[in-house]
């Protein structure tokens, strides 16, 4: 068994952000040299596999300004600081889709890009859709279109990458491996 | 159908780094409003599924500085300025793994973190592998372990945790989807 850790020499802080954190560590290799490495700091996200009565997935359509398009996801969020991933996949179930649900079951975890980032995306699957009375509120800076499709049509919007993220990927082959169509 | 396009006011680069550029880029929400949104550059990356001849799946194991950790991963590495996805996979395959491949398939693409950062993984898979005569190098700053794992081993890894990115968590479903144990 091999020892590859990498022990941090200096840490700078190059950026303290609304939602990410910078940092450039310096740090010792397992062969004695030196290098550094670019380190997003994340706050971590839950994402919602939501299925409806009628077997249809719930997804939400958003403008991701990093790529310059929409994409079609499965409703996510971040953690706000001190918020268990449970309570956080419910608000942002109620907040994104206007469904609440009692029964949440926790599916996996998996770090997004463990290259330079931490984020962690807790998974969840809730199949008993409960509708609001009123709509909760989305954050301010956030437009979302809800979506509800069959696995089916899910992966056609794969085939035509409007579905194109991590999460939503797996989540697709997660609920497929489950036999729903 | 709404047209929830973000136009960019202004952007500011923040950092411009080895691997990442951070920007913040003033956006005109859908509403009329104004918004920051803080946004990773990143060349892209491909990642491989390479089956062995014992129907093994071959995994690298390295320390992730980002979160302090070893992980155990399927062959993946970055885009250099010019190289198609295809060059890099094969390229990441020789330097990390020692085997080549002249049968490479392309099995689908996903953004990783579409939230603040355009990172892109084209995945392959090849079952064509080959060891080469004499290893390639490693980047100098690259340290990995080898490992050949069936999928029931690989789910093990998964539940205790030594595997858990998106990429690789997709790698094994989709492997399981084709019958694969």
């Amino acid at each position: 068994m091999m020892n590859f850790e990498e022990k941090t020499i200096r840490s700078k802080k190059i950026y303290n952000g609304r939602i990410i954190n910078l940092q450039l560590d310096e740090v010792t290799l397992p062969n004695g040299k030196t290098s550094t490495r670019e380190i997003i700091k994340h706050p971590g996200a839950v994402a919602i596999i939501a299925v409806t009565e009628n077997n249809k997935i719930i997804f939400v359509k958003q403008y991701r300004k990093a790529l310059e398009k929409e994409l079609v996801e499965i409703p996510a969020g971040k953690l706000e600081e001190g918020e268990s991933p449970e309570v956080t996949a419910i608000r942002e179930l109620e907040e994104e889709t206007g469904f609440t649900t009692d029964v949440l079951k926790y599916v996996t975890s998996f770090y997004t890009s463990p290259g330079f980032a931490d984020e962690i995306i807790y998974l969840y699957e809730t199949t008993n859709l409960k509708k609001l009375g009123e709509k909760k509120a989305l954050d301010e800076d956030e437009f979302v279109e809800l979506m509800e499709l069959s696995i089916t049509e899910a992966e056609k919007l794969m085939e035509s990458e409007h579905i194109h993220d991590a999460k939503t990927a797996f989540a697709i082959q997660y609920i497929k491996s489950k036999g729903m169509k």
